[in-house]
């Protein structure tokens, strides 16, 4: 592939990638190659439409009545739906509602509450060290309330955290009532085997919630050929869904009429017009939802759905690992020599769809990319982000990506000028 | 008044009003009068264009830089501030993010927590038999996850309900760890003395909390000279900011550093951006946040709140207290005998800003005259609620509400016709 691998053979492969009209569906700035999909999508066209439509007409005109008359109330399942047959759901196992975070702590709750009827003794919550920090806080949140608020000493409830698959096997002894993992890291885009990893977490009598944060819409995931338990994640990174759209929580059929979660709001209840003075939830994924929806942000998550619905997964994903493949081996060949350590697995089946590198300046040399119109971003420690999304990046932008990155290296433009970029939010 | 009352003679009083000019400042349906802004405000003018920016330019344009160049990050506290200055909050006391439910479920463990220190006898959750059903649910939610998963048998955390004033200072005794109660009443309009009822639960070693939800923006409010402990409540009724637009909570500085809520998302840590494997709260409001905002939905509160900062709330108050006894006095003077029951309470000093009265007819009634272009809505049991709404509603709306009730009624309209509507969220 080397000796062949020019702008031109890349920009010829575009031309007969069937993906490459899906970028036409999607609004970016000019001068601009966006690796940054993985920490918030691009803007799909119709959101600002959508938007313009939530906004004057079903506010402004329908009122009140567009809680019925537009949808509204029913839009968190609807949308769940949708998503859910990307995820390999069924119809009313998901929901797309509150935040990854509030959703996580809604499923450790509900599975430690299982566990407490099963196996009473299993009150370890088994985490990654190297998971997305707001995993571990709301593990800790959820452990450190109970174990606060309870009058007894002693035995408690805790977060214990692993480091690869060998210490996660190590680790799924008696007292282990559920483990919670990112199926793509957000640091290294390092993928866990979720068939593989499910069935030994099931083996060992625990619970998994898989965190898809990293993963919906990017690689192919079908939770109940898994046999997962619960999954949470977000709509704005792959999902295109906007800053801050609601999250989504899918729980396996089998644990909806189980125990209800804690955060027992009036949209879980089995007939919330009742306002009944008791709680009653509901029988299907409505039991996880909680409280009132942001609709014009709900609203716009449609958008992104429909398009990714439209989108062939495994084109999807097979172009994915050729664009990382790419990005790899033009930093190793046309950057070598800077320093740039590649952090992201090479195998295929064990990574996602964005690709880190680490570099002693990796914090300047991503200030510099970005000043020169090639957005990734930089998470600690010196950690290079980039994000490939099929959808709307060709080869050719891998190609001029990494050929700014050459030129910033070797001319030490990081060195020479003052940035001042903060990180950005995954 | 009885004999000078005339459309005519209230069209002067409108005119002479200095609140009428805010009218202007709303986009609201023709041929509508709309009683159901304490249920969703209406749209402010600018709310659309507020929206498309943060779509079109800073989602589209700006992408992830936004969460720094357009002010993302620090969206939540900058409008909770402002919110805050309306409530008698200090600044960096109020936080606008996630839901009413939600915030009411981080005071609750909060509030556990700091008592469970201070006096741990302190067991039971005193909250309203009457209150908007989500805030029982809610303490239910907490106690049950607390006491199911403690090992200990026994005592136990629980919530018990209270019915008048009388029945919460009877029940004031030493197992009440956290009084949580709605200032005004979702259903009845009905108004709690907060700064009396404050002392009362401080005085027998309670904390309390306020649902603002039916009073931020529609009453006087003073959390700080209440030396009130924790608020919480919702921007989209009487704030104006649109269909689920994210919520708020306030917190009295003196509990911010002595115990961190459960939901301890990584937009509550002190560090943010270090990514730091254990958990480390901020010093201030911050930590009773969680995860990533709704921007969009977020970004139109800001419009709301700019109006209702303009307002003079000793006007606003005057005038709602007005309008309210002119709808009192209309429904009781023109549809006498037809069986409508007033719900709220006469007295001033005793009310809110919307008026209830109760009909064995009530849902037929109300749905004939939301089809007419009155727009109020109807609560279980029997109850047609109306908001009132000074800032886009003025005396002659309230006549010709009153009149077109009185031809429903006359003419048996409501029986005559099937509507189809649904309960209307509060």
């Amino acid at each position: 592939m080397s000796t062949e691998l020019t702008r031109q053979a890349l920009s010829q492969l575009d031309a007969a990638d069937p993906l490459t009209a899906f970028a036409d569906r999607f609004i970016l700035p000019e001068d601009t190659i966006y690796l940054d999909g993985n920490s918030l999508g691009a803007l799909p066209k119709g959101a600002a439409e959508r938007a313009a439509q939530v906004v004057s007409e079903e506010w402004g005109q329908g009122l009140i009545r567009s809680w019925n008359t537009a949808g509204w109330f029913d839009l968190p399942l609807k949308l769940g739906d949708k998503l859910g047959s990307l995820l390999g759901g069924k119809p009313n196992e998901t929901a797309i509602t509150d935040t990854t975070t509030l959703n996580l702590f809604k499923a450790l709750a509900s599975a430690l509450r299982t566990q407490k009827t099963d196996a009473p003794q299993r009150r370890v919550i088994l985490t990654e060290r190297d998971n997305f920090p707001t995993d571990i806080y709301i593990a800790e949140g959820l452990a450190d309330l109970v174990n606060s608020l309870s009058q007894e000493t002693g035995v408690a409830y805790e977060v214990k955290l692993i480091d690869d698959e060998a210490s996660l096997r190590a680790a799924l002894d008696d007292s282990v009532a559920v483990v919670a993992l990112s199926h793509v890291n957000y640091r290294t885009g390092a993928m866990w085997n979720m068939d593989e990893i499910t069935a030994a977490i099931h083996a060992s009598g625990a619970l998994v919630i898989w965190d898809l944060a990293h993963a919906a819409g990017a690689v192919p995931v079908d939770l109940n050929a898994a046999n997962a338990d619960y999954a949470v994640g977000c709509t704005y990174k792959y999902l295109n869904g906007g800053p801050g759209s609601p999250a989504f929580i899918w729980v396996n059929a089998r644990h909806h009429e189980r125990f209800w979660q804690p955060l027992s709001g009036w949209w879980s209840h089995n007939k919330p017009f009742e306002m009944s003075q008791s709680y009653t939830p509901a029988n299907d994924i409505r039991r996880f939802m909680c409280g009132t929806q942001p609709m014009t942000s709900l609203a716009m998550v449609e958008v992104g759905l429909d398009i990714a619905l439209e989108a062939d997964m495994a084109q999807v994903r097979a172009k994915s690992l050729e664009l990382v493949d790419l990005f790899i081996n033009l930093v190793e060949t046309r950057c070598a020599g800077y320093g740039l350590e590649l952090v992201t697995p090479r195998e295929h089946a064990a990574r996602g769809s964005h690709v880190s590198f680490r570099h002693e300046h990796g914090y300047e040399i991503i200030a510099a990319l970005i000043d020169q119109g090639v957005i990734g971003d930089y998470r600690e420690p010196e950690v290079l982000r980039f994000g490939i999304t099929p959808l709307y990046l060709s080869r050719t932008d891998i190609w001029d990506a990494v050929e700014k990155l050459r030129e910033i290296l070797h001319t030490n433009a990081w060195q020479r000028e003052e940035y001042a970029v903060r990180n950005a939010v995954t």
